[in-house]
């Protein structure tokens, strides 16, 4: 098969092949990892999409589609035989209509060329995330990406009111509406958001956009016992009355480590608890909304809800407070070798769940650090493991002791990065086999040749 | 084909059939309509509509689910052959858990039931609309019913966690889970969601609760222009940050109509201004929000971007408020024959668009009562006409006058109530081609004998 094939679709600039891949990767912390692949295309709109997957699905070329690159569970990796589409040219915001609160963008725009469009007329797109600066909103719907403020505005799933997609044969999907009700048949977008890649291309979307607040609040809180953390949630996230934006957790160890870098993460409270809680609060009324915070707190630690408390005293405060929580570095760069989860289970359970996670693995030899912390309030935890070698054994050991008894209470083993090829041994932890027959059928009626990133989920 | 055929699985006191049929309906404004079908099952669990499925999947019976019968667009419609299954004993709440914020029901039970459980324990689930003390938690999910605060909380979509459903072979597809976010995979639940009972059968759900509020305000606003009200939207809900939970657009004659029937409902506002806004907000403290909410209001007078405007200043206040704008009667009373509306469009093309029908629909001899209102922050108004005769014709020029347009501005031909049997005709015009057929092969890849409630949607 030649790459000539596309030739008629785009300029030989946009198709890049043979040596030329060895300047291309397959995610951004694999730079010096040259692209495997038949070649790498890019399309500058969906009628070019669409012509190539029409002559891929003629010549049964199979299809990666690389947005920013920077999933978690390797699902823009490639084998060798596939043909590459970087969405990289689809990079064009086509409108914002402020009064429809809508922002329309091909689906290689990247996150925070989003947010800063939306800022630009007093609106926020509330999605969020360390990786913004590269993570496309293409690969953010793919993904249903969640990130920090998930409690008050949702995951990407609720942001999007219109898609366009490709699918395997080349036909166009589009549903660009930019309503936010629309009961006239299947929602269809919802069968590409978070697919991976493996049902369609999405080449368009219609995102929904909020009013900007104009306050923001946010207090570190120590707590002894998992419990007080829950009522805690229900109390501060009833008196905020949807202004509760943040609500995360960080068991003691991994708070000490955050805490301990440098000047610029030092500790907000004193290592004396078990648990941290940084609150968030986004509102409306600068002057009251800190007094209002401030007095809701006081109340809990009357009430010994709470057992200390430090708010935020400004912007700069705000900013430290969350580079603790953020900073995932501080974390990782002491360790030999990585692992990290992204797990979700009930909320009620998580104190227990997680505290005999930190007696096995400790049990675990290779094993060398253990750190917990995540979006409590979304039942979202996150785990980074340090350890002394990459050995298979091992990581298969720490999976296994991270993701087994997850079955039991009605977790999942991926709460917001998705399955991709990491975490393809495990999805039946947290699917039924007759959810794993239907989606998979589901996979075959849309892409009956199987062309759309194989090998990815299932 | 006999119903002996169900003995197995049912008592016969739950297997209506031949003239015990005539204490059956197939919609509560129909009872007087003795129900047209091979005979109604009335199974308890899961695994008796696994069953009853196997068997009609055997025997090529086709099925359509009752469950509260108040779906607005003939979608639980019988031709005489169908096997009726009707969700009534399954109705149990099988679980509160108020630490998880979480409700886990049969599909049976009744909306009203489940917002008098959650609020219990101080709770609630907020979906909310006129026919609570029927539609079933079932039917909701399968129309992605919305009602009036969408704007805070969500359609129905935003509101399940966890689905159990029966597909068309008999399949249990059980995703129980209490957890807000999961990416393990394809969220399949989403396809059952606004289905219509055309995907597969609803049995279970989870329902995700809120925090029940502690203060609920209430105002009606006059305004001339359109403009100003989106101005006004966008400027009330940037300053309620979160607490904004309904914006009811009522347009004049609709509100002089509305108010004029009795003192129950007499006009909180006078009858000078050419749109009237009802506006809630939900909020936690019962002492600072009504006098926020008056500072905001005052300020928006001063500006003159509303003209006139009376918060209610009690309970009472709230439900004389509400009555107006939510009971339809005093619109329908007045009717000789009527026939409804449910579109959605773009905010700030609603102005213009339902104006311009206004007078197209006045031109149309039979057409006598023309009155417009609607979740106007959804971009969702409602149309009813009141019309001399019942004839066809007359239906479609009416049809025809207020969908013949949304096409081109990307409006849709049902925002909440679905396509049933009524809308059918008009699908294509606010879906295209490609997204008709990649439905109709989910369909068919879901349902290959087309037993789930067939000819509705398509
Ligand atoms: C530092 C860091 C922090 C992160 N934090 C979070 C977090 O808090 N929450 C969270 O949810 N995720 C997080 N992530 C994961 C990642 O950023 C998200 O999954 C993001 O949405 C991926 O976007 P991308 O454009 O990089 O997609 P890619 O990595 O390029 O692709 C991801 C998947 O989507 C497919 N895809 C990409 N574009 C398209 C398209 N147009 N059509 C169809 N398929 C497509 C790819 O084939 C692949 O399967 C983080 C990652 C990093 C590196
Ligand atoms: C006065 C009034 C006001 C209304 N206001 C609103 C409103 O504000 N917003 C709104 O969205 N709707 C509204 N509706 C419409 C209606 O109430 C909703 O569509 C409701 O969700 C239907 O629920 P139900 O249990 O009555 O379903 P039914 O009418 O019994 O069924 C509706 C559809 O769902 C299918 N179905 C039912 N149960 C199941 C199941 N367990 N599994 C699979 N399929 C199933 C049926 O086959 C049918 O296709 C209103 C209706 C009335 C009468």
């Amino acid at each position: 098969m030649s790459v000539t094939l596309f030739d008629k679709i785009l300029d030989r600039s946009q198709i890049i092949s043979g040596k030329d891949l060895e300047t291309r990767y397959h995610h951004i912390w694999h730079m010096d990892q040259p692209l495997n692949a038949m070649c790498l295309l890019m399309p500058a709109s969906t009628q070019e999409v669409s012509s190539i997957m029409k002559i891929c699905f003629k010549n049964d070329l199979p299809v990666v589609v690389h947005g920013g690159l920077t999933n978690l569970v390797g699902s823009t990796e490639t084998t060798g035989n596939e043909v590459v589409i970087s969405t990289e040219r689809l990079n064009k915001i086509e409108e914002i209509d402020s009064s429809s609160r809508t922002m329309t963008v091909q689906s290689g725009v990247i996150l925070e060329h989003v947010h800063d469009a939306a800022a630009s007329v007093d609106l926020l797109f509330p999605l969020n995330f360390g990786a913004r600066g590269s993570a496309q909103i293409g690969g953010v719907i793919s993904t249903n990406a969640g990130g920090l403020r998930v409690l008050k505005y949702g995951m990407t799933r609720q942001l999007i009111l219109g898609i366009e997609a490709v699918t395997a044969d080349g036909t166009i999907i589009s549903s660009m509406k930019k309503i936010i009700k629309d009961n006239s048949a299947y929602d269809i977008k919802q069968l590409f958001i978070g697919s991976e890649g493996t049902l369609g291309i999405v080449t368009k979307a219609i995102l929904k956009l909020e009013e900007a607040p104009s306050s923001r609040n946010a207090a570190y809180i120590g707590f002894n016992h998992y419990d007080n953390v829950v009522s805690f949630l229900k109390y501060i996230d009833a008196h905020l009355a949807g202004k509760l934006s943040g609500f995360e957790l960080i068991w003691r160890n991994s708070y000490e480590q955050m805490t301990s870098v440098s000047h610029a993460v030092r500790p907000p409270l004193p290592y004396d608890y078990n648990y941290y809680v940084l609150i968030e609060a986004l509102g409306s009324h600068p002057q009251n909304d800190h007094a209002e915070f401030q007095i809701l707190l006081e109340k809990a630690l009357e009430k010994e809800q709470i057992l200390d408390a430090v708010m935020a005293q400004s912007p700069s405060d705000v900013e430290w407070f969350f580079r603790i929580r953020e900073d995932v570095n501080n974390l990782v760069d002491f360790m030999k070798h990585d692992q990290h989860f992204d797990i979700s289970l009930p909320i009620p359970l998580i104190g227990d769940y997680i505290g005999d996670r930190y007696e096995s693995l400790a049990q675990i030899e290779g094993v060398e650090q253990i750190y917990a912390f995540g979006h409590v309030a979304d039942g979202n935890i996150h785990f980074m493991i340090g350890k002394t070698h990459l050995g298979l054994d091992l990581k298969k050991e720490i999976d296994h002791c991270i993701y087994d008894g997850l079955k039991e209470i009605g977790g999942s083993v991926s709460a917001e990065h998705g399955i991709g090829t990491h975490k393809k041994d495990y999805l039946n932890l947290c699917r039924t086999p007759e959810e794993i027959i239907l989606m998979k059928s589901l996979k075959s009626s849309m892409d009956p040749k199987g062309l759309l990133n194989p090998g990815k989920i299932f």
